[in-house]
């Protein structure tokens, strides 16, 4: 795979092109725009949340700075479902055009709809659809599957085209017993199947883990004995968004006659979404609000918590902390974490578990006991899946390079020529036309940052600049020199933060500088920033020398 | 568990005093002191490698700070075996006292042998002791037991002292078929038990993990099979110390006709160290220099690199980026990591997978063939050495908080009482007499930074300032004003670095400033540091408001 840009030819008539905007290469950030003959429907609109390579981001965005000019295209936004990886960047995008039409379950709207009110947007356009509908927006003619995942409500979505077809599956797995009875529907698959999918986008998250998925409901053993051991106070902490898990703890603690109480800005809210809408079945009296926790005693109650990622603000954290203002952990208390252990959190997530464990709670996790499964296919599903569709061509889409290189071999494993499956990467121009699916080009679909309010204003120069920043600090430079006279009048004044406790660590350096810049005002160099440059070579020689380090050198010459 | 300072007691004659000074609370910097009679035992002194939230630090030793006024008083430094979480300190501690003597294994000191020699220490004092061997160090009478590990030639050692004996195990698991065949000498665990261990200190690393860690041996049919397919160039990166599993890929490499050559400056320098001492076997003519390595074909060579934790400028990473200067990976090469996959590395192990599987190598890791087993006991075997010792008290070594209660609930399942398990962290201070171990008081074992040449110059403080400039970089503000004009005469001049690429952003902020300043000046405010308050307040306020960020503002205020 390369990245390299390559304009791709202009679209013939009646071929469908396909351009991911985000989740091939990430997991997150997930995007895809479909054209045909000169309307653009697009797929999913999710964030991506930063790592340590961008640091004091808040979230990054599909490159859809590539669609920037074909807005007025645009004829609809399918979402498959509303996790933050595939509904988080609607708003960003609204920005740009308020009325793109959003199309999606009624959940998956739901939880979009109060998203957009925080952002404060207006005017949106909404269409809701139903499992099995059939609509026609422009020239794609769109099917809706059902497709089982760790939300309830997701779709798999079927395009109909002048150029060919389209099964994108969003994320799914293949529960064949799920807790709401709602499986991927695989006679569906099937049926567009034999009347001939061109292209197969396919989730590849769990492409790489053999076997089956585990389903939902076998964590209901673990979840039973946490609840029958449990003497005092219990806390579960999982994914605002994973309703089952949360039906799964809610059903036990009725069954051991504890109460409920959500913990969490967005549990609370996704919770009452959920009871609202019926995806989520809530018996009278079970729930109570964090405020009246005190007056039960500690194993009357359950709280189902947001923070099992290690979230520093979260309420898990602030308990392990001792830092809740109302959760106060003792010995023998329990906590649950109900959830993954997302590549790139493991730090986070086990300084919570040692502060549990350290205060004496028992802290109970996937690492230890069958608390959670995946919302994905695994490898054996795929398969199924290949072979129940039998497509003609392969694009693996949602993961890392390494998952779409294991989606495409197991597509290939079912038959699938390997020159039918397209490993493209975000930004990848493919063109499908009869019954072909090619690669014709690149375009570029950048990260865009969003970093407290701005959107965008955050280029890869300053992540790099807080990357040595972070790493080394800075020493600041200040002189002021008398460019008649050619006179050091004041400093150098030199000041480090990040890099050292004393400033008089530079009493050395401060001679040399000062020795330096008077022979250059001696040679006649009165210009500020090339005395900046004398500074910033003979600190950074010096620190370089004395410290090997390399932090930031600011030098700050005034002229009067 | 609390970190709260409490002076110990004076020690009383015939009593031992543990003090663990690294290592409990966190994988790594591994260290302890025992204390009677006035005279100090250590046991290890390692490092840890830092993660996020030590932005730019190189290594963190062990609080040997706490014993830096005793370090007459030292007798002897036992290192149980050569890894660096073990020795990687000891150049720092030899810093301050040069002629500690030194006490292990052959292999143990021949690899600390080297590390010493680069830090240019000399003088050194070492002292090589065997299997089964018993030494007396002053007060202290040591015996050293074989134990098996993840590096060959590990020790336990068992200390007999006026006021009671001490069993500590190092890092050590219980392989009953290991490769060399040197098993972890349970005879002599059990003839201590009935001599009667009065502290049993034991590696919690793995007492999570239930059941029992799979044989060094099992690894062989994957390392097989991959060698059998493989029919281009051939990778496998390691552990630069793990002898057992380089040997496994050196006779496979014979079987299949291959050529080794090691790649990364540890792997060079140790397997040599290991192959001159005897503990690696190698064949005549089985070795080859990696210049030499464009004489073979591709699939006549393998290489043994270092880098399989993702290390960004190791051999490895290069070759994911297309940037080492030998090896060029072709589509059909495989890369095998046959290493473990530490928590906090997970982001750097991916990326390089990413890369290389970008390149169309198949990767071969933990998570898709059985090529890496722990070095470490799990649950199981730790029961079977609390039932062959039956220690009187247990004090768990070697770990996260979750680590140790788990291992500390092991030594209670097999009846220790639960007042008999010290859960100690770094830091503690805990007497022996009379059988029976008790924490006496908490001493200051803080963490001390290795950066650049510096040790222990970076505190917490400038980790904080370091953390805050990484995720939201500066703004610096300069301003000349005339204390006896009463007048700004130059600036406010604004300058941001990791905060937005458009200096013109703070145009409308300037205004503010000057105003600001302008009117202090007014009020009779001249003092320097009082009017760079005014900056800091008016700047931060507004920064806060338009952007909703917080980076750290700098200002420096010149009066002329």
């Amino acid at each position: 795979m390369s990245a390299a840009l390559r304009t791709p030819p202009q679209l013939p008539p009646d071929t469908l092109r396909v351009i991911p905007l985000g989740g091939l290469g990430d997991v997150g950030r997930n995007m895809a725009a479909l054209e045909v003959n000169g309307e653009i429907l697009l797929i999913d609109c999710g964030v991506l949340f930063p790592e340590d390579d961008h640091p004091g981001v808040d979230l990054i965005l599909p490159g859809f700075e590539a669609i920037a000019d074909r807005l007025d295209d645009v004829v609809g936004l399918v979402l498959t479902h509303g996790h933050e990886d595939h509904i988080g960047a609607v708003p960003y995008l609204l920005r740009q055009r308020v009325d793109i039409p959003l199309i999606g379950s009624r959940l998956t709207l739901a939880l979009l709809r109060e998203k957009l009110k925080e952002h404060r947007l207006r005017d949106v356009q909404y269409r809701t659809v139903e499992d099995s509908q059939r609509i026609v927006v422009g020239g794609f003619d769109l099917e809706f599957v059902a497709v089982n995942h760790s939300i309830p409500d997701a779709l798999a979505v079927f395009v109909r085209t002048a150029a060919g077809t389209v099964l994108h599956t969003g994320d799914f797995k293949m529960d064949q017993l799920p807790l709401d009875g709602r499986i991927t529907d695989l006679r569906a698959f099937a049926r567009m199947g034999e009347e001939g999918v061109d292209l197969f986008m396919t989730d590849s998250t769990n492409a790489e883990v053999p076997g089956f998925t585990t389903p939902e409901r076998d964590i209901m053993p673990a979840l039973e004995r946490v609840f029958a051991r449990s003497k005092q106070r219990l806390i579960v902490a999982c994914f605002a968004s994973h309703v089952h898990r949360v039906q799964q703890v809610l059903d036990a603690a009725v069954t051991h006659g504890r109460k409920v109480v959500y913990v969490g800005r967005s549990m609370v809210r996704n919770m009452k979404v959920a009871s609202d809408l019926g995806y989520l079945k809530v018996p009278a009296d079970t729930v109570i609000d964090l405020r009246d926790v005190d007056s039960y005693r500690p194993d009357q109650v359950v709280l189902i918590s947001t923070g099992s990622q290690g979230e520093p603000l979260s309420a898990l954290s602030r308990m392990a902390n001792r830092e809740h203002p109302v959760i106060d952990l003792q010995p023998g208390d329990t906590v649950v974490l109900a959830s993954s252990l997302i590549p790139g959190n493991e730090t986070s997530i086990y300084r919570v578990i040692n502060g549990l464990a350290g205060l004496g709670a028992t802290v109970v996790h996937k690492g230890n006991a069958m608390v959670h499964v995946s919302g994905h296919a695994s490898a054996g599903e795929l398969l199924y899946c290949y072979n129940i569709v039998r497509p003609r061509n392969v694009m693996p889409v949602h993961g890392e390079v390494r998952h779409l290189i294991a989606n495409a071999d197991l597509a290939v494993a079912t038959g699938v020529p390997r020159e039918r499956t397209v490993l493209a990467e975000d930004g990848t121009v493919v063109d499908l036309a009869q019954g072909r699916a090619r690669i014709v080009g690149q375009v570029d679909t950048s990260y865009i940052f969003v970093d407290g309010s701005t959107v965008g204003d955050i280029s890869e120069t300053q992540l790099t600049d807080r990357k040595i920043l972070g790493e080394e600090g800075f020493i600041s430079v200040l002189a002021v020199v008398n460019t008649r006279s050619q006179r050091l009048i004041s400093g150098p004044d030199i000041h480090a933060r990040g890099f050292h406790e004393d400033d008089t660590v530079f009493d050395p350096v401060a001679a040399q500088i000062t020795k330096a810049l008077e022979e250059a005002l001696g040679d006649g160099v009165v210009d500020a920033s090339r005395l900046q440059q004398v500074i910033r070579r003979t600190l950074g020689r010096w620190v370089s020398n004395s410290y090997r380090r390399r932090p930031m050198i600011v030098p700050l010459v005034v002229t009067v």
